[in-house]
Formats: C-alpha cells, sequence, structure tokens
C-alpha cells in the first residue's frame, strides 16, 4: 500500500501515513494525488471499483463488501410545483441501512491493510451496526464502546452482529479521544465518526450524486449534521470534482439539525469560528444528538468558504416530515426527516426558489421503533361480512 | 397498453387481458412474447429498463420507482471450505426492505396503466409496507387489510405511510380470495401475494442472479417460502432465460419453511400433488407464516418437474442461522434466517458438495425487532478510566 497524504482541515499541517487526527485537535483530510486524466462511472462491482481515480488505494481481496452505496436517488414529484427540483439520496439501502456503511467498509478495509486484528468503535447507533457488521464479516476482533445510557432496544440490532459490547460510564465526548488515544498503545483501530477514511466514503455520495444527476451539481445539498464527518465527506467530494475538472461548481451544503441539539447552527448563526458544547440536548432525532461534534469547526470553516447555510427544526417539526416523506414512500429515521423539515424552512425563511436540490436520507426509519409510538396509527374494525361497505 | 397474455399454472387454460386468477382457482402467470433477440444487462435506472425485454410493457413516466431491486449477491466465504460456493441475494436492500418492492412497483405501475384509483392488499407484513409506501406515493387511495390479531408493533411501520388500514375479523385464506372479488366489484386493485404481476416482479431476482455470476446459473436456489409467489418468480425467471437460449440450465429450487408452518414441505414430502392447510401454524418466521399458500399446487407442480427440494427448519435452528448470518455481516429477518438454517441440513441430510448455491435474503431484521428479545446481548460494563485494563 502506499502511503497517505493528509492534510489538517484547520491549521494545515500535513502528515504522511497512519494518523486519526491532527496535534491542534482538529480533524485530517486525505489529500488525493491527482491524476492526469480522472474517470468515475457507476460499476455495480461497488464503490471502490466506480470511483478509484478519487479514492486511496485500497484492496478489498476477502469480498468484505456487501454493496454498500451506490444507492437511489430519489425523485419528490410534488416539490416541482414550488419551482423546487428535488431529490433524496437515499442512504437507508445500504447493509446496515444507513450511509455508515460507505465508511465502515473503507475503514475496515484500510485496518486490514495495516495489519490490525482490532477494530472498535464509539457509537450507540448506525455507526455501532455498521462497524459491528463490517467488523465481525473480516473476521476482526471487534469491539462496540457504548454509552451507559444506552435502552435495551438500542443495543440488540447491534449485538446481533455478535461483536464484543462494552458500557462506559463517563464522558461521551472524552471517550472518542480516550478511545483513539488507547487504539494506538493497544493496536485497535477506532473507526470513529469522522476519522479520514470514514470521509473519504461518505466523498461517494457526491460522486454518485453527479452520475445521477447526469453531470449536473445541485444548488444545495442538505445533510442532517452530527458529528461533522458525513457534510465534510460531501462537500469534499464535491470539491474533488471541480478540482479534476468533472464539474465546476461545488453545491452551497446546508446544515440541518435538531433544535433540540444544534451546536453547528448555534455556532454559525452567532458567527462564531468555534463550536461550543451544547447543554443539555435533547431530541427525537438520536442519530444527530452529538452535543460537541469532533469536526464542528471544520464544518464552520466549510460553511463560511462557501456560502453555506445551517437550519434547526423542532421535534413537531421532525414528526410531521417523517410523515410526510413516508407518504412519498421514504420512510426515514427522525434524523433524515430534520433533512426534509428543512426544506420548508429554507424556503420561508431563506427564499430558495427554482433550485436543484439533494436531501440526504442518511438511515432507515426501522432503525429505532420506538419513536413510532409518536407518530400514532388510526386503524378502523370490520369483520369479513361487512368489509364490502367499507371499502 | 398491449394486452396480456395469461396461462393457468395448473389447468393451461389462456386468458387475455386483466385477470388475477384462473376459474380453477389456481393462480395464472404472464406469458411473455417470443422476441427475435433478448437482452437483459444492469441499469441503474432500475428492473424496468434492464429487464424491458423479459417483463410486461409498462411505462414509469410519474418517477414511482425508488430503486428497487439491483440489490447485492454477496459471497459468503467460509462456505468454501465445505465445497459450496455460496452466495446470498440481499434483498434487505430495497426500499421497504423486502423483495415485495419488485413486484409492488410493478403491480401499482399496472393499476395506473390500467386506470385504477384504488389499490390494496392483504397483509400484516412486508407487503403491507410495500404496498403502502408504493400506493401512496403514486396518489392512489391505499388500503391495507389486515389480519385481527396483529400486534401494534407491525401496525406502526406499515402507518407511517399513511394508507387507511382495516383490521378484518375472520378467516385469513378466506380474506385472499373475498378481496379479490370485491376489488374486482368495487374498482380497487388488490395486489396480493402470488398475482402474475408480483410473481414478474420476483422474476427479476433470477435475472439479476444471472447477470451478477456472469452467465453462471445457480445449482441450487433456496427461497423461504409463504404463499409460494416468490419461488414461482425465480424459477419462471430462470425458465425464460434458458427459452431465449441466454442459459442452458434451470436451478434445482429449494423451499425452505419453518416446521411450525410447512405445508409444502409436508405435502411435497408425502408425494401430495395438494397442499392440504397447515394446522395450529406457528413460527417466529412470520413473514413466511402462511398455512394455507395460494401459489402451493403450483409450487408443487415446479419442484415435481425439476428436482426440487423442500427443507424445513425447528425455532431453534432459525435463531442460530439468523445470527451465524449477521456474524457474516447480514442481518435477516428471521424468515430469511429459514433459508441459511436449511444450508447445514441439506448438507447433512442430502448431501450437497461442490455446488453454486444462492440462498434469498428476503427481508430486513429490523422489521419485528420483538424477534430480538429471543437473541439475548452480552454486555459488559466498565468506566472510562478502567477501558485501558478491559482492552
Amino acid at each position: 500500500m502506499r502511503e497517505t497524504k493528509m492534510i489538517c482541515t484547520m491549521c494545515g499541517k500535513e502528515y504522511l501515513g497512519e494518523h486519526f487526527r491532527c496535534s491542534c485537535g482538529e480533524p485530517l483530510e486525505l489529500i488525493i494525488e491527482k491524476k492526469k486524466s480522472v474517470n468515475i462511472s457507476w460499476k455495480k462491482s461497488g464503490i471502490l471499483e466506480s470511483f478509484s481515480d478519487l479514492l486511496p488505494e485500497l484492496k478489498d481481496c476477502g469480498s468484505l463488501s456487501m454493496g454498500e452505496g451506490l444507492t437511489p436517488l430519489t425523485k419528490i414529484e410534488h416539490a416541482m410545483k414550488d419551482g423546487l427540483e428535488l431529490f433524496i439520496k437515499n442512504e437507508a439501502i445500504n447493509p446496515t441501512w444507513s450511509f455508515k456503511d460507505r465508511g465502515s467498509y473503507l475503514a475496515v478495509l484500510d485496518a486490514i491493510n495495516r495489519g490490525y486484528r482490532n477494530i472498535g468503535t464509539v457509537s450507540t447507533g448506525n455507526m455501532a451496526a455498521s462497524i459491528a457488521a463490517y467488523g465481525m464479516r473480516a473476521g476482526l476482533k471487534t469491539t462496540i464502546l457504548v454509552s451507559d445510557s444506552i435502552p435495551e432496544e438500542k443495543i440488540s440490532p447491534i449485538a446481533i452482529y455478535g461483536p464484543r459490547i462494552l458500557r462506559v460510564n463517563g464522558d461521551y465526548d472524552r471517550l472518542y479521544f480516550r478511545s483513539l488515544e488507547l487504539g494506538k498503545n493497544k493496536n485497535i483501530y477506532f473507526a470513529n465518526y469522522d476519522i479520514p477514511i470514514r470521509v473519504e466514503g461518505s466523498k461517494t455520495i457526491a460522486f454518485e450524486i453527479f452520475l445521477q444527476l447526469e453531470g449536473r451539481v445541485p444548488d444545495f445539498v442538505i445533510v442532517p449534521t452530527s458529528s461533522g464527518g458525513n457534510v465534510r465527506g460531501i462537500e469534499k467530494g464535491f470539491r474533488e470534482l471541480e478540482a479534476c475538472g468533472l464539474s465546476n461548481y461545488i453545491p452551497r451544503m446546508i446544515v440541518a439539525q435538531a433544535l433540540g441539539c444544534c451546536p453547528v447552527h448555534r455556532a454559525f448563526s452567532s458567527g462564531d469560528n468555534q463550536i461550543k458544547r451544547f447543554a443539555r440536548p435533547h431530541t427525537i432525532a438520536h442519530a444527530i444528538e452529538n452535543p460537541f461534534p469532533p469536526s464542528g469547526n471544520a464544518v464552520l470553516k466549510i460553511l463560511r468558504e462557501n456560502q453555506g447555510i445551517t437550519v434547526a427544526v423542532n421535534e413537531d417539526e421532525i414528526l410531521t416530515a417523517q410523515r410526510q416523506l413516508a407518504k412519498r414512500g421514504l420512510f426515514g429515521q427522525p434524523a433524515s426527516a430534520v433533512a426534509f423539515a428543512s426544506i420548508s424552512k429554507l424556503k420561508n425563511e431563506i427564499g430558495i426558489k427554482r433550485a436543484l436540490v439533494v436531501a440526504v436520507l442518511t438511515g432507515s426509519g426501522l432503525k429505532y421503533p420506538a419513536v413510532l409510538k409518536e407518530q400514532p396509527s388510526i386503524v378502523e374494525a370490520t369483520d369479513i361480512d361487512s368489509l364490502q361497505d367499507l371499502l
């Protein structure tokens, strides 16, 4: 494997080889070497082959791939009436039903290529299930660190894959950094939220959108935002398409958060360069409930440099959007509904009209069924002989 | 739209136009007109365009497609050691996370093309969610008939799409036929289990397997079997590939059922030509708990004509297989685990060796999380400062 070059997203310091984070505390990103001519194309064999010209050199010799990525871009017809051309990038159609599988696949390959026999992550949701699935599939010793307060209903869909699960009591943000430290000492590859290779996974979302829109670039891409790794990856993807001459435009990124936990929205709205920890986070959109996002400052920088926007929506708006989106056939988890809820907000408050918009549906609505209790069902009753009168 | 020709799977009577079932009571299948040269290819635009030469003429003018089908074929490495080359066709990676979306997509298009404004189905599970999603997306009045005993946890992931839900008290098998009757009178297209267009949807599974194996045909295809519509579709697909000269072999179909509800296995093992109603069905594999499958006799015929096999597995074997499959990264619902559980059974009892085998994973393990309570999680606890000692 050729050694990878990285650069700090904030201070610009360069690194060679294996690093997860800059010494200044901020996230690193991979530098993709410029090739004379770059080709990307949709190959059913997977994201590695489709986008090899713009991804780090990784080999999947052991058939680790489970068909992650290459997800549908689904049109929402009704939005057209309002001048918007709206598409949903449906990441719920992934092997563990969230966008995390792109980064997990690459991270597990990276771990194997670097000789690791142990992989781990810090998560209670989508990423935990994803690393559990890919880590176990690869035959690695797989450890998932979860927070002490995680309910059983969130553990069982991780445990089914068979990893070691450790409930850790203590500050959750500290656990992110502590696990990277311990990983170094103990030879465990901690594939946490926004490590560089994960960002490369998210990047492929941008490449696919570009191919699916047949070379058009969206005006706006709306991304439900937690750690910030996904929005960073998508922006990086469009940035690289522009850099290699395939496109001439980078979409404006829209960071969508829940009002109950919106550290990026709050900092950006206040004109701050630094994320402040969001006190007492509480939202139904668990998957993006991250009070102190480790890529938060890097995301603020992206937003400033490229006319980005942030939006925050309340709990009712999230639940309403979840239902509205399902009526169009797409059942996303609450965190994904946040992106859809943002659209009407943007139209009212910022006045987006006649624009090409892509919203990322990050994970399946089946992920946390307890949430459905907030969406009461109306059911009528009858018997088979009276059915005729009701139809 | 050109009128479609159909033939009864059992008595051979031919039909022209819109029919759901033969007057003899048995299921119909569509006759695809022979073309001079047939081409199938993997197109990211969807199953209609990929397989148009072998599908009925249907137009999707309103962007109904949500990227159904074109699912991964995932290799299970460990099986190779035993001489088996094993692949899982992962139908959990579909818009509503089961294989039903293929048939629902085509059924809703068929309904629209025929001028229907109303669609319905009889189901409590995968098919209900699937028809709810596609029916509502198409803007049709969508009615789901569910049985009286359905628990709330099964209703909410259907209700989220916004269809009308009717709990119907009375014999569930009778409801299948009664709904088709009422549909005729009331102008409601009842897209039930094994109607001809649904079988066309399942057919595309065979086409994809053929393309994914680069023109090889599996020796065996294992299908968890409920109504029988899916196994009929997959067999029809391989039959058509052979008929048009693309392949020269039809795989032996393996019908996999749970011992707690195995009417096809029981009839086939006894050498019967007719399915008998399975008394007191009870299995954790709810999605295939159909005591009197409406395509049962047609499936028996397929099995007899093509050296088919039936297998039934017990509840422990299902739960063990669900876990084993998840350790390879694939989390299927219990009904899907039935197919995987069948493999060791087949090796022990029938002695399959050095064979190319495809097992169909029909739906996501997230579908009925209550089942996970049967799969106890092992979780260790620690605090952040003691973490080092445990890693």
